[in-house]
């Protein structure tokens, strides 16, 4: 083992790529202040039953636990930062009993990769609205999703599009249990028709529930998949209210690439309604994710209606060209002193200048600082 | 417990800390940018080996471990970032055989705070200069140092310079062993001139090394006490090059409070030779940090002259006015889509527009966005 060898799936971001991300992330956050979101900095660390690793078996199997040797109690680096913004918007921000935009940028870490291309370090980012139930919240949303992903260099995302709502409504129409809802879930999201239609015929549904169940599969495909939906679906008012939901998403953007599919049904325990997501040419995973969260905060005391998303600014790098170095000027160390005005002046029109110390400086650039009579020039 | 209750010695940063931490951040980056120092972004988490902590001691105690379920061996969660720049240094930009400046911004986690005050979450803000062993460099960083706390407000911070040379040089010439040489550091740290005598004598050093060795805790004090300790120390030829060293450093900051003290000989196993920090009023401890670590890259395969230095952005919450709430302008819902040019416009000018739901917004303004005729103004 090499001392300078890293964790699989943990690595260094070097110059070239860091320069373009801290850009990127500086106009990503500049976005979501001018559309009045508020930035928060959640620590990395909390105990991690405030991590909701308890209510969510994913989460909890990803967040890294350690004794905090101050209480003795159990501590989780954050594998998720949704959980802590909630908290906040339930807690520290309660005075506010109107609307909460916040945003966060920070990195978190899993224990477990979410797949074999999957960073264990993911510079998560992210924007989130409190108090607000209605679908025009989450348009507000997507729309700022969309943007940022073309900060990002993302410009033909496809807008992925699901809704809990319909599972949940022929779920309980069905009377399923709980656990058979999360075995459900499970399966529906391989897509696999027949095992679904064969669990629900195992515990004896109904026939409708079951064939319903069994459609969800299917219901996959561009803006017209809704009008399909409508016909092939039973007549449930929370049946009608998702798909309402979800044609008053496509109306608001006509011109976008967009993707339903009635089985994206992601498995964790606060997403509630309507779910969103955007993916990528040649990036194996959805480039951000976002949804509804209704009633998360009640863990922390406050019940509100919720939504949001977040990406990883670190996808990012395969889209964007890698920022070249920025051009500098040279000044001989023993004239430094001298030409400090000239120095700082171009300093502070952004032009980098190094000192020179005569050691082969990488410095990327052939200008140097040379005294012509009175005045410093550049050659 | 409360679910909402954080551990000790953890924050969170609500937004108008938040937004002014970044608003400095970006500052200080730009500022170092300038100065030709280039980005990194080394992993929160790595090999616990590769954090050195086996080498430092107190950076072992600091560091947070876990085994990795990945590879079985164990990770640490960084506790401090100059190792990680090291390995980049040495081992990601070995083809560079010249100057690498490097520059970083990142959190990282302690097992127990450094004291009753300190946070476990520092928000780590650092430069190092590779391959250059001259004080030029050194002169270079504190320079940049100095700036970086201007950046966060503290405009009147003075300049803490020591020299480990010294100690060295005294502690070779008598010979102490590793141990010793520990023990007396750490004696050392208390200022106990009597301490640092009995316990040389009770190695029974020569009385030049015990006199010398108990004289370091009263050489402190402004720049005259450089011409103190050429009379009062051995004229040993590493003793004089530290001298100099400090000599050149007051010389280069000629109106900067300076104060420099004999016995500031941090305890960690990485610094060299020049140490120097800044302190500020009203803050318990110093602001930012920095010295000599020549050779710490060794480990990692080069071995280089580095200098360097790191603050905590959060100390600088303490310097700066919490930043207000941006202006924001309203529009309501209804008007949304009609307005969305002039909205579009506003915010490419840094303007904050907020979507009005009717929700008692807590948007901090009165501005809105309405109709006269054909345009839409600001009322």
């Amino acid at each position: 083992m090499q001392t300078w060898q890293l964790p699989q799936h943990i690595a260094d971001i070097l110059p070239e790529r860091a320069r373009q991300l801290e850009s990127v992330k500086e106009q990503i956050l500049a976005l979501f202040r001018v559309h009045g979101f508020e930035l928060v900095h959640p620590p990395l660390m909390e105990y991690s039953d405030s991590l909701l690793t308890h209510i969510d078996e994913g989460l909890s199997l990803k967040t890294i636990r350690v004794p905090d040797q101050l209480s003795g109690r159990q501590l989780g680096i954050r594998a998720d930062i949704t959980p802590q913004v909630a908290r906040i918007d339930a807690h520290l921000l309660s005075h506010n009993q109107g609307i909460n935009r916040l945003c966060y940028s920070g990195s978190m870490l899993h224990a477990k990769p979410d797949g074999l291309l999957a960073t264990r370090e993911p510079y998560q980012t992210g924007a989130e609205l409190y108090g607000y139930a209605g679908t025009a919240a989450d348009i507000e949303l997507i729309d700022l999703m969309i943007k940022s992903l073309k900060l990002g260099g993302i410009n033909n995302a496809i807008l992925s599009l699901g809704h809990l709502g319909v599972f949940r409504a022929l779920a309980q129409a069905a009377n399923l249990q709980e656990n058979q809802s999360r075995q459900l879930l499970a399966t529906m999201q391989n897509k696999d028709r027949e095992a679904v239609r064969d669990l629900a015929k195992s515990w004896q549904l109904d026939d409708i529930w079951t064939n319903a169940l069994a459609t969800l599969p299917e219901l996959y495909g561009g803006r017209d998949i809704l009008q399909a939906a409508k016909q092939r679906l039973p007549q449930l008012t929370a049946v009608s209210q998702a798909i309402d939901v979800l044609e008053q998403v496509c109306h608001a953007f006509p011109h976008q690439a967009v993707h339903i599919d009635f089985a994206e049904v992601r498995v964790d325990n606060y997403h509630t309604g309507l779910l969103y997501a955007a993916y990528a040419p040649e990036h194996h995973d959805a480039v951000a994710r976002g949804g509804r969260y209704d009633g998360l905060g009640e863990y922390f005391g406050r019940s509100r209606p919720a939504t949001g998303f977040s990406f990883d600014l670190r996808v990012f790098g395969a889209y964007l060209a890698a920022s070249s170095r920025p051009e500098a000027v040279r000044v001989a160390l023993a004239d430094y002193a001298q030409a400090i005005e000239k120095i700082n002046e171009l300093r502070e029109q952004g032009i980098c200048v190094v000192v020179d110390y005569g050691m082969n400086d990488n410095s990327g650039s052939l200008k140097r600082l040379q005294k012509q009579g009175d005045e410093w020039i550049l050659v």
